[in-house]
């Protein structure tokens, strides 16, 4: 009986995040309002208040659960410099396929950049990319004269607005392929020449698979089923 | 007499201008009133509807002006990579230096790339750089493999994404060096290797000696008087 009920609640704070995070993704932290919230999560205010208390909290656990998506990359158990490409198109398929993941990019983005700066988000990206990256220089896949923390703040930065931008130019319909180009640009200055085929700026194949992505010399479609 | 109006009719049109900037800067679109304005204006209501006919003409005005910064770089007669390279660090400075170009860029990513999705500033940008890469490709700076639109999208996006970071992460206290990282580690991969010596990441000394910028090997930093 009180799994029952646990179980019944976890579906109402469920229910109440797909709501907030359609609110937040259509309208921003600022003109969302818990009504709005309400009614795309289908609760009652009471249910909403217990359990959450403010609309920051509801922006707060979106925020948080960005970092999920690193948990669904293959191959993080050996991380390398592939698995920080894997990241970025697992993060790119999260913005296109998932309204959470919207709306907790544009809440770091307008409430965590500006309104109430926060940098945990960024760090905890930037934390995971060395991670990966460490390992990778270690064994010699990435120049050894690189600090990989500028080079894994240079990527949280360079992603950020990578996907700002396919989001106003194309509603991030070239998401994937301006992914592909950014690997392709950067790897020749990171990694030794001899070691580069090694790496897919497109994802590895079983990042490719896990996504649905086909890929073409110059770009990275999503499959029709 | 029709001159002397004029002219303090642009004074105030200015004023009202830097009031605006102090206003989104701060407190960004949605949040920021006409009220805030006219405080931070010192001109009164009527004269700010004189000169503007709503709260979005203003923000456009101000977005508009940011195009204004690739006035100021030297060479552009003669554009070339390294203008590009320019361009960013005095993008960086008039982030640094400047609340209506910080005002600019806080409505393009707000208000132009989420309330109200505008790929123009995006675009424009990505036509200048563009305009300074193609002379670059044709003497040989260049890879001739490259696209040059997807590098000069890439260019604005990665850009975009740092500016933001570094704002949340340290106030902008690093942009600069941000942005000399992301030549150093991007140049290998679209200059050819015998070129590589011509391109200084940090800016040349024309645009260095402008922004009042000194360099150590690893960074960039302000002169202090």
């Amino acid at each position: 009986m009180a799994r029952a009920r646990q179980e019944r609640a976890e579906i109402t704070r469920q229910s109440i995040l797909d709501g907030a995070a359609i609110a937040f993704d259509r309208f921003g932290f600022g003109a969302a309002s818990l009504s709005d919230v309400v009614k795309h999560a289908g609760v009652t205010k009471g249910a909403l208040y217990f359990h959450f208390q403010s609309k920051e909290a509801l922006a707060r656990t979106l925020m948080d659960e960005q970092f999920q998506v690193s948990e669904g990359v293959p191959a993080i158990e050996e991380p390398g410099l592939q698995t920080v490409i894997d990241l970025t198109h697992q993060m790119a398929h999260g913005l296109r396929s998932s309204v959470r993941i919207r709306a907790a990019i544009r809440l770091v983005l307008e409430f965590g950049s500006f309104t109430n700066p926060d940098p945990t988000p960024y760090n905890t990206w930037i934390d995971t990319a060395f991670g990966c990256l460490k390992p990778a220089q270690d064994r010699g896949d990435v120049l050894p004269s690189l600090d990989l923390y500028d080079l894994s703040t240079f990527l949280v930065g360079s992603f950020t607005g990578i996907q700002v931008t396919s989001h106003v130019r194309t509603g991030r319909g070239d998401l994937h392929t301006r992914i592909v180009d950014l690997w392709n640009f950067l790897l020749p200055g990171i990694v030794p020449a001899d070691r580069l085929p090694r790496f897919d700026p497109a994802g590895s194949p079983a990042c490719r698979a896990e996504l649905g992505l086909t890929t073409t010399p110059d770009s990275v479609a999503v499959a029709v089923g």
